[in-house]
């Protein structure tokens, strides 16, 4: 297969950029890969893993020439690269991102755009818990979603070629428009790790049961919450400040919906709880059947090679 | 090693209780393990797949001659049980169960008991999102906790010999009081259950957002909740019932808490949402030292043999 660009510049090195380059390499997507880390430790750890053929000193260094560039910065942080990038992108090349809000940051980037450039957010449905240069594998998109957000006059030919790079990484590729997309990670994302983060922090703050107990007896559930508990703090500080209102709704809804289960138990409402975890089964069912999760009842989870 | 107890009845033929009998057995703890369900179907499943040595008519024909009898029905279903099974219990038995919730177990079994039996609560914290007497298998308990309930006037010999049990079947076990148990299990098991299955509730209620979107991009965050929220619905119901109080007031502590972030998200207060997300990182970390999971990032699972 053809190399998908001649060269991607990925700005930021975190997991995502990492398990991009390693996917990249893996496949043959594109001929070099640039990058770029705002501290000094990152892009020496980068050398020293050789991640990315060429470690850049600055953004606008590792864009020159690109014809894919990808921001993979926390959301907050997506405006003031663009801004910085703008003047050094090449015509004709298409800018990109990875973050999981969509319609702040296109307002946040779209401003510096020069002409000439195709502006394509993106947002890989695939993470992990760990963060950083080291936490990336080339596996990590595989048989999970990319949303792409095209913008209005986005030209067909650039938006099939970043969806034909994001499926050579093992991704599968949907359209959506950015409200759409920040609703739906409300959602399926932004609520439960808002979520996770509180139940995580209640048992940290309780006098009457140690920290040592939570973690002896964790098996019963509350371990399921840690794991996206521990999530980087500052992309999700700044996915909670950019997808506002979105989160805010679903969380109002969490919380109705908690009450009336809350009244429930009060009440010794034995049949309302009944059908109601029910009816939830049937997402698992479904989560698995679309390949999203596997069915293993015993947790037991392995490293991939 | 000489066997534990020569004669073992497991009352509830589920994924405890089938987990304990290929325990048993793998790890030769017993002599004979008789077994009763209520529904024939699943004594018709037990027998097809030889899940008991005898699999026994009714429940007090199972308890008949045992030296150790297990409880392992909903906790709503424990009183009835230890009433009609109290008749028929061997004068020095020992009287367990595994349900998630001690106190008010004990408030329904203790006054049937007869004299000269020990009855000595206890909770294995382990667990899949799978039910039924197909659902075990001989690891369950595995680097596990159980936690052993004595009660007042509990004879040091039987404590030790359960304790011996449990350890045998690869669990570590704890002492521990009834009041305590339930506070320390609404906070890591029924809390996380109940918030588990609200959100996934929520989310299949939403008209914006589709079922078969919540599925498809669920690897975001979603996914960790769906399997906890696919726990069986019979025994959720009992133990939110039966722990009314304890889960009550966590759920409580909970919304203060989420109300708090959710002012922060509110009036931008990024620092404040950084700090606390910097702090539920470290109890991750905790119980993967503690062996209770383990540090894989990708998640992905596999079925043990």
């Amino acid at each position: 297969m053809p190399l998908i660009y001649d060269r991607v510049a990925l700005i930021g090195l975190g997991l995502i950029a990492s398990s991009m380059f390693w996917a990249i390499k893996r496949h043959r997507l594109a001929g070099e890969v640039t990058g770029y880390a705002r501290t000094s430790a990152t892009r020496e750890t980068a050398r020293e893993i050789g991640l990315c053929d060429r470690v850049c000193e600055s953004a606008r260094e590792a864009v020159e020439g690109a014809d894919l560039v990808v921001l993979c910065v926390p959301v907050g942080a997506m405006g003031e690269v663009a801004q910085e990038i703008a003047p050094a992108l090449k015509p004709g090349a298409t800018l990109s991102d990875v973050g999981s809000v969509k319609r702040d940051v296109i307002a946040a980037v779209a401003p510096h755009l020069p002409e000439g450039v195709h502006f394509i957010p993106a947002h890989p449905i695939a993470g992990t818990e760990h963060s950083g240069p080291r936490a990336g594998f080339a596996e990590l998109f595989e048989d999970r979603y990319c949303l792409i957000v095209p913008q209005e006059g986005s030209e067909r030919d650039a938006v099939a070629r970043l969806e034909s790079f994001w499926q050579g990484m093992g991704a599968l590729t949907e359209e959506m428009d950015a409200a759409h997309h920040d609703l739906v990670l409300a959602v399926t994302s932004h609520a439960p790790h808002l979520i996770a983060y509180t139940m995580v922090g209640v048992a940290d703050d309780l006098r009457r049961v140690t920290d040592s107990e939570v973690i002896k007896y964790s098996a019963a559930g509350f371990r399921d919450f840690t794991r996206i508990a521990a999530s980087d703090p500052t992309m999700w500080r700044d996915v909670f400040l950019h997808n506002k209102a979105a989160t805010l709704e679903i969380l109002g809804r969490f919380t109705e919906e908690l009450f009336a289960l809350q009244r429930a138990i009060r009440t010794g409402d034995g049949e309302l709880l009944h059908d109601y975890f029910t009816r939830t089964r049937a997402i698992r069912r479904g989560i698995i059947e679309a390949g999203q999760d596997i069915d293993a009842p015993d947790f037991g989870r392995v490293k991939r090679d």
